[in-house]
């Protein structure tokens, strides 16, 4: 074996009249005119490859057996391209390699599908066998993007002073939160470790140890039914930091996210972010992650409704309802009676009893409605929504949590169809202002809005007993484009104010102390002031890679039924293997979980 | 709250006459003539504060409260010393800050332990109070290095053009190697999932995609009952690497390590580094990781003394056994007959029946066995191992692996006790031309040295079948001080040379493809040759930093018994989730796993 002396990107007009020695994949090969062109592939790229029986007969041996993804190792000399040959769409499309020796490395049967970009088999088929999916050049360079992006994301935390520390991955088994993975323990009969849904309180205790700066890119795990953003495990990019008030923590991480847009994207991004309280972003885009680079904002006309004659809103505002409206501008020729009838489907999925919906016409307000709205009523309200002719508007009028869920899942759906978002621009946005609590009428208790170590606004302390639901807590979210790219807060550091919040989540005194006991004791030893942050990288890469799937960021993910289909994880363990754990499998019923579709 | 201006440890002469913000713990306080001198700590180090009842009465009411460990506010006027109260010890003795505001933002109760370096506590408290212990300023100084190492080490591949690629968690349980951690599936009852030993199939894998050059530091786990040097989850520097030659492969490896000391130690090291053969290394040193700092080296006198009358020696020697000797140099005063006799104790331990010895005086040898060494064989004998008046001479008469061990175990002893180990230089050593298999006699079979995907060396696959124990692998370790650092190997690339190691293994066909049957396939579809390394983190921190103890470089450790004693891990969990799991616990006796001494 040669040693390499390029890769087969990067051979170009620099290299012309050098003698070459290339390794890789044959992506094609063809005969023409007595001559053997071969596409060589390696992650860098294709060169064009050309045996000529001028050579030697050996080589056209080889070049003879030559099929797709056969290894190969060519020597040759790198020639300018003859001009009518030179192919501009190709990097090395100027040069040729006229082979001067080859020898295959090792063969390939034909693969189950092509090795290209464009690809229409069925994503069973591209896990099963992802080495092959893997070796698509797409899919390299989004691996290659998130290994870019880890890296920005290291050097800056590191010119930062943050320190990278490992925390465990075999952990305590919490109930707050998603359901934890457990693993048992062969020494500790009967016991089981979790695999961690955060390093949450592994970086509050090194806080607590004067660290001051921690991060990690961290890999964590959640038991839950998957959907097509959701995997078992996922990786978080975490920080923590003692001593930093909230403004210097957005700030830092507006200044990393710019450098990963600079370094990454070769994009300039603007900082401050906006940042826009959860309240205003529930009410203008009915969304805790709004994507503002469009309009059709929410607008609410539950006073202007109060009197309506049309029963469907005035009941719902009596009832404790909202009626709120979305102007979409210049639509209405876009969608016919039938199209709106689809979009109030769409509705009713985020719980919409139905959609109301007018025309502005040059004529007045059109459709099913517009009789409850005449004269000087139709005036105030298109005066309400700037309604112009040509416009559309929908209404829904319900409880506060399905007007924003169902207005806000509409937005995005026009704001798509009607192609009004720059698709091309990354807007990021923080929200703060959060609720503390959030309120669950099935179970009649408390929930911790984001987790039960979050800061309420001091100024709100006081409300904690009285009325939870109006603290506010010091936390934040990153968001890119409508997607949740990540969030943090600043962190309870009292034993006092976390007891209290134990208590207002349900927890008992006893139930706190074996749970969090630890914590609450840290608290007492000299704790500092501290905040933090974690941002999904998966997600992040997504959104850079300008992917879709989720899974197309994670070499080598899981299905929707949490299954690896290449190595056929999970399987059956042997008795002695059970034994040792002491444990026995209790099949609890014959409902088969097969299907496992992605 | 201000904004923190500078960290405590970084106040200088530069800033004297400036006014700064300083945030940190109490390490100290000292009331003096009126004065309150306080210790102020924070991640970089101390400075001290000066309270004048001159400032303000209120300064003077914090002052007084102030104890050990409180978290303080402190901004003041940097001044320099008076001549005589210069500290040369402290980084900041030159100066001290007058302090003109302060505040206490957290108070601390008094510590279980003082936060110095100095300890002696019970590592089972430093343990429980983790993020106390964290505290002391030399186990920051090694998680520090820790960060460090990791950052050099992903600066120095990724100019390498070295992709970090995360691999799965959950993934599937294979029966060869160490014993797996299991996590029982909720969706696919009565499965399980593993955590990896090692990412070795996935990053084999990703060469098959034509990533080409793979790194990650990576997270594995073994289930074994551990040692002082063992955790169940320990970290890897892990790489694999295409197209690549042993020595290719070793230089790389030799200039991350170059550049890791040089970077973190500040030393200079040179490459290349030694190359020993296992077979060498086990002749001279008894050991495949010997440290090469010091001599003491194993000298085989088992042709000289096939015609000794001393019996014990010649019947070992029939048996097919060995007689090796170390010439102890110059220590024959060192050692009295009752520490000769503890170094036979110690021998033992190794599985030598015996250790034979004798004092070279100027009148010749001396010692029990010394009657059968008289004349023309005490001539012999000491121009063998180079004897002078003054040597201690040490003999293991027995298997070659129990000599071996024995005298390899006792060289490492003497070496210390003697103190003629330079503790300040670090020596590299490859271990090259290691046995493919190992054959163990009880169970009768055979098992891969390193792992079951080594390459054999080409010239040797022809005895795979006559005499597996004679093919030698294509695989190296990289020693340090006698330590074995990592290692790796070229790995088999095609289906047939896999699938007959797995035979020579033990695995029938279909064993085979149940458990790797996705490896064995890709190797149909055009796989590169490859190899690859991993390195022991943890264990090369703990070198880096000088500690002895492997848990003083993991941020939360477990313990000997695989508890984490901060978080209390493992522990029950509820009927419902294991339920959930479709589980049930059995447990097979009440022998109790207390005592967590760690």
């Amino acid at each position: 074996m040669s040693k390499r002396t390029h890769s087969c990107g990067e051979v170009s007009e620099d290299q012309i009249g050098q003698s070459v020695t290339l390794k890789g994949w044959v992506q094609k090969r063809r005969d023409l005119g007595g001559l053997i062109f071969v596409d060589l592939r390696d992650r860098n790229g294709i060169v064009q490859i050309v045996f000529n029986p001028d050579q030697s007969d050996e080589l056209m041996v080889v070049g003879d057996k030559l099929r797709n993804e056969f290894v190969v190792e060519i020597q040759g000399e790198v020639v300018a391209r003859q001009d009518g040959q030179v192919n501009p769409n190709m990097k090395t499309g100027k040069v040729e390699v006229i082979a001067t020796k080859a020898a295959i490395i090792n063969e390939a049967k034909n693969p189950p599908f092509a090795i290209e970009n464009k690809t229409d088999v069925s994503e069973d088929l591209r896990l099963k066998y992802r080495y092959l999916d893997l070796r698509r050049p797409a899919m390299y360079e989004t691996f290659k993007m998130r290994s870019d992006i880890s890296r920005t994301i290291r050097n800056f935390l590191t010119d930062e002073q943050f320190l990278e520390v490992e925390t465990p991955i075999l952990t305590k088994s919490t109930p707050e939160g998603a359901r934890d993975y457990l693993v048992p323990s062969r020494v500790h009969e009967g016991e089981f470790y979790a695999l961690p849904q955060s390093p949450q309180l592994f970086k509050q205790m090194l806080m607590v140890s004067g660290f001051e700066k921690y991060y990690q890119i961290a890999r964590c795990f959640r038991d839950e039914d998957l959907r097509a953003d959701r995997q078992p495990e996922f990786t978080q990019i975490d920080m923590e930091m003692s001593f930093m008030s909230m403004d210097e923590i957005l700030e830092l991480n507006e200044r990393m996210m710019q450098r990963v847009m600079k370094e990454v994207k070769g994009i300039d991004i603007t900082i401050p972010f906006a940042r826009m309280t959860y309240q205003e972003a529930m009410n203008r885009f009915g969304s805790d992650k709004p994507d503002v680079r469009f309009g059709l904002e929410l607008i609410d006309l539950s006073d202007a409704m109060k009197d309506s004659s049309f029963k469907v809103f005035t009941s719902a505002i009596e009832n404790g309802g909202q009626v709120k409206a979305i102007n979409v501008k210049g639509a209405s020729e876009n969608y016919s009676r039938k199209d709106i009838d689809s979009l109030g489907e769409f509705a009713s999925r985020y719980g919409a009893k139905g959609l109301a919906w007018m025309k502005v016409t040059e004529e007045g307000l059109n459709g099913p409605i517009a009789k409850f709205f005449e004269g000087e009523k139709a005036t105030s309200l298109l005066e309400s929504v700037d309604g112009e002719s040509g416009d559309l508007l929908i209404f829904v009028a319900d409880k506060p949590s399905i007007v924003a869920d169902a207005l806000g899942a509409l937005r995005s759906k026009l704001g798509r169809d009607l192609q009004l978002i720059d698709e091309s621009t990354f807007t990021f946005l923080w929200i703060i202002d959060w609720p503390l609590f959030e309120y669950d009428d099935q179970e009649g208790r408390y929930y911790a809005a984001h987790h039960p170590f979050t800061m309420p606004f001091e100024e709100d302390l006081a409300l904690m007993d009285s009325a939870p639901e109006k603290v506010r807590a010091q936390a934040y979210d990153l968001v890119l484009n409508g997607y949740e790219l990540g969030g943090g807060s600043l962190r309870i550091y009292s034993r006092e104010v976390q007891e209290k919040m134990f208590s207002i989540l349900g927890f008992s005194t006893e139930e706190a102390k074996e749970q969090f006991g630890f914590l609450l004791e840290a608290f007492e030893y000299g704790t500092p002031p501290h905040g933090g942050v974690a941002f999904g990288l998966d997600r992040m890469v997504m959104l850079l890679a300008g992917r879709t799937n989720l899974r197309d960021t994670i070499a080598f993910p899981k299905t929707a039924s949490a299954s690896d289909i290449l190595t056929a994880a999970p399987s059956a363990v042997s008795d002695a293997q059970l034994k040792e754990l002491s444990l026995s499998v209790q099949i609890q019923n014959d409902q088969k979980t097969d299907g496992d579709n992605a």
